[in-house]
């Protein structure tokens, strides 16, 4: 699996208008009602993440989650980083 | 509930090896056997979040977990961020 | 609090159609796309049970949850369990 | 994979003090400091169960908890119940 370049991702990120691509890696955050709901939709973005054996850099402050996709060991965003994304817009149900 | 003193705070992280204090607030980092170990014990921790109202910022990579802690609308670090400290050595079960 | 009674539960669960009265329990079964789907409801349940202080017995099959509340040391039925009932309801958003 | 004999089970079992086997399945229940740390086990063990593709049959009761293993689809207990058992009792850390 290859990186993808900027223009790949720029493409297939008009799809995903809240996620940005910068510094190498792919960002969005949400915002949930409150802490519980937070660390409920984590717990179940983790199982997706073992099954693609993939992890987000992920920080919550409270309501918050704060997330960056990047494959370390590629240098850079993959298919796989897309793959992460698809299941988390699954999970927070992002209306559009 | 006040903020503690630099001098307070310095004598309580005595006790307290693994954390330190910069930035008005008390930071510690975990290291895991993996991901799912990781996850659990966030969750695990969340549920004493909640008892005590009080929550973390947390950054969570892999196997690493990040934790700061500071009582925000205090302006600094209290008694409540030791009680979360307490919680949270007890179940990620430090030895020293 | 009191335990409700026969009549006073009756009452109640026309609000409630996926519960039913027997055994001096309310009951229902839930069934979820997979078992993710079913274990992360009931974390995020857990949360509402340590804030009420009040646990279910549940049972759970791959992608099914079956609950039965009761309030033990009461003998039966009482309000607590409607209000577990209630952020249960919230959580898994039974619509009807 | 085929299932087990009754002899095959009894002997594995040797190791295995707190499962017992009945009714075609394998059995045990565990009993925690609160409802917290059983969730948390919880969802721990639901981890390795997506990893194995199998799941129990568990019922959780405040602190405690009953587990019941059996392959469904091969109609009785087979090797990957024991998979599983090995990693729930990893998680639980049964010493005996």
């Amino acid at each position: 699996m290859n990186t993808l370049t900027d223009l790949e991702i720029s493409k297939k990120l008009k799809d995903y208008p809240d996620w940005e691509f910068y510094d190498n890696a792919l960002h969005t955050d949400f915002e949930f009602d409150n802490f519980k709901d937070c660390m409920s939709a984590m717990n179940r973005i983790a199982f997706e993440c073992e099954v693609l054996n993939h992890h987000p850099e992920w920080t919550n402050i409270y309501n918050t989650l704060d997330i960056k996709l990047t494959t370390h060991d590629k240098g850079g965003v993959t298919e796989l980083d897309f793959k992460l994304v698809d299941a988390i817009r699954k999970i927070v149900e992002v209306e559009e």
